[in-house]
């Protein structure tokens, strides 16, 4: 159990960063690095905070979640108060907060998040519109997206996804998709955009990127509908699996169970996720 | 009546243009020089094109239409054919060609306009989206939609919109609105984004920017519905206008009559605008 914390939901433009975390490089611009920069500032003591998904450099997000520690003496609602006042003022254009709150007891971004919604969206519009290139990937030739749709259903489930996973050392790559759907929607020209959703317990690095390039590969007629779900289970990164660009890819939502059931949460995914042996891993679409 | 010409269609993101015409700088990147520039080097000759909208600095475009001459000896087909082959793969990714045809006898992209729509969007979403702010202006406090629509609809018709126009010399600012709605639409948040539609025959100067700025004032309390039409046909520039800024302003659709009348059009539009004891004007929204 943990004392109190501040749950914050945040959606940036990935563009500008370079990722969630620098991974040990200070002169970079991160969402972190900034966002722990501005909470400093503004409650004048060193912050650290914690979010739901690192994403990479050039992912963006809508539904990023983050918590932060309220330190003995703190009144945590006062915090929320302050921030949820100052902080929209203070952040560049490109890093929006949407709501900061009084988390629930035993609530942790990272471990008590029961899943996590991605979306990557692509256009096969021989002219794709200018003013959407920075969160759609154009790509050439009409995409059969009935086809990718049930190529995404076959994954469904909880596999071994080390084929679509750069490898860590000690990281588990088996994961429960639960969601993979591909639709053919209408952008504001009415027309030619493609969403990608995909939903999981968890996703390791660059596994979304990889999932949808592999998709996409069937929506061209290069690979057969089976393809993708036949490297499921297998032991290692297959390197026919294109990794898709990033700018493309959205984390849209992060998913909590009720709040009596929080602290549950966190053990059974500190268990899963950190065999004792092993120094935390860190997960990454 | 002219040669053959070709018809440009064309989309582009305002953010890294100093506007259509850099009205006589050489050193600013214009979307007029940049297409030329590329159709000069795809067809080994000058070229000068002639559009529907001029628009201003960091004002998109979706719909924007452009022609061409085709000079004596070279084959209309033949050029519409290698531009719509090699132009798309040539330009920026700001700047994008949607089609190229051969255009109907008597096709002029300026004088045969019939009407030019424009589409302002605003949010009034607490935390808006970052991934759109490039085309989506930001507002604070609520929108009355409804109040906004009346009053663009009592704007509706042939006046003088001096009021929401930069003068100039010799420019008539008389000008038919055809239509003015202000709707609240989805975007990907679910919601919050405020479109304003404006239709008509042609836009002076600042113009769409003005009225959009006067209907935001009545969305947000600060005029009554009937201030916008309450300016209507005075005979200069109303100070308390306010202009918006130009990055949520696109140039969605141009109008053109029937093949058949196409000339007559033409030679109207030429009467009206350009008085034979003046020197052409030029339209901007």
């Amino acid at each position: 159990m943990t004392g109190d914390r501040l749950r914050l939901d945040l959606a940036y433009d990935g563009a500008g960063f370079h990722g969630w975390a620098a991974q040990g490089r200070t002169d970079l611009r991160t969402v972190q690095g900034e966002l722990e920069g501005w909470l400093e500032r503004l409650l004048r003591r060193p912050v650290a905070v914690t979010c739901a998904g690192r994403t990479d450099a050039g992912v963006h997000a809508r539904g990023q979640v983050v918590h932060l520690d309220v330190l003995p003496g703190e009144d945590a609602e006062a915090l929320a108060g302050l921030l949820g006042r100052r902080l929209p003022r203070a952040l560049p254009a490109d890093l929006v907060v949407r709501r900061v709150a009084v988390a629930p007891p035993g609530f942790d971004a990272r471990f008590a998040a029961v899943w996590r919604r991605y979306v990557y969206r692509l256009t096969d519009a021989p002219a794709p519109d200018p003013l959407t290139r920075g969160h759609v990937l154009g790509v050439r030739g009409g995409l059969d997206v009935p086809a990718m749709d049930a190529a995404g259903a076959a994954l469904v489930g909880l596999h071994d996804f080390a084929a679509f996973c750069k490898r860590r050392e000690g990281a588990t790559t088996i994961r429960t998709l639960l969601d993979c759907t591909t639709r053919r929607t209408a952008d504001l020209w009415g027309g030619d955009l493609v969403e990608v959703e995909v939903r999981a317990d968890a996703f390791c690095h660059s596994m979304v990127r990889s999932l949808v390039g592999a998709l996409v590969d069937v929506g061209r007629g290069r690979r057969p509908v089976s393809w993708p779900a036949s490297l499921l289970d297998r032991p290692g990164r297959a390197g026919a699996v294109p990794v898709l660009p990033p700018h493309g890819l959205v984390l849209e939502e992060v998913g909590y169970p009720p709040d009596g059931v929080l602290a549950a949460r966190v053990a059974e995914a500190r268990a899963l996720r950190e065999p004792p042996v092993l120094p935390p891993t860190k997960e990454q679409p």
